[in-house]
């Protein structure tokens, strides 16, 4: 996965800042994406914690919005219209960060995408689990991790 | 727990909109607090998603900071001065928030504030569990629920 600009991560991107003011606070940016992982950003500064690295809750907002656009992505690619949201999610945070940082999100082990869309084709709504990484930029250490499980309900049918 | 205008209670909000800068995106506001229980408070509109309902960052970030002020409360009590990192947390997402809304957090069952603070005597450190919950404003249903552990690192002495 290279960073790249695509302009569909741009208009995600656009969608996500537009619809979530506290993603617009954490100057979050979309970085990179294929069909298998999703990568967003955000820098150190809006932030960042009373003892100078970066705030837990901004780190599980990156995590959890990797893991929402990943999904989002995934049904984009299918034509299919859904609300997405996030049910449950287990975070671990590792080490303190102290740059700007990156949030990866990929499908978690246990979970296919063959079998959320066959669920979610029968009965309208499905459950997928997103597993999530962060690391400081350019960086090798985990510094924390988050699985979460998202559930899709397609969008009704417009109004005659 | 009565809402109050305790002038501590205002000097952690203080601390955390000075220190924290999502907070102040957030507009958090330091609710009420006793020995067992405190309370932050958030309004919908800067905390809102694409389906015009709270996001769950939003929510995680409330009941986080929650948790890790009564640990900073308890500590300061007992004039403890400690570093304070939320290590993990399990979130449960149980209804969509359409209002303003309240975290309250306490201490988790299976956890003690003697323990904790016999530990942090004698090792420097030590863990305790908090147990969090957002409802809507004014509102009874529990919308979502955070079980976090947080680690309490004595600061160090003052260089001579």
């Amino acid at each position: 996965m290279t960073d790249s600009p695509d302009p569909s991560l741009r208009a995600l991107e656009r969608f996500i800042l537009d619809h979530i003011p506290l993603a617009r606070a954490m100057d979050l940016r979309v970085a990179a994406c294929d069909d298998a992982t999703l990568a967003l950003e955000a820098p150190l500064a809006p932030n960042v914690n009373d003892k100078g690295c970066a705030f837990g809750g901004s780190l599980t907002c990156l995590m959890t919005l990797a893991g929402w656009s990943l999904v989002e992505r995934a049904l984009q690619r299918h034509g299919i219209d859904c609300d997405i949201y996030v049910a449950d999610s287990d975070v671990r945070y590792l080490a303190p960060v102290w740059a700007d940082f990156r949030a990866e999100a990929r499908l978690a082990s246990g979970s296919d995408w063959d079998s959320f869309l066959a669920t979610l084709a029968a009965r309208g709504k499905a459950r997928v689990e997103m597993a999530c990484e962060v690391r400081e930029h350019g960086g090798a250490v985990v510094a924390a991790t988050l699985r979460a499980r998202f559930v899709a309900k397609r969008a009704p049918p417009p109004a005659d």
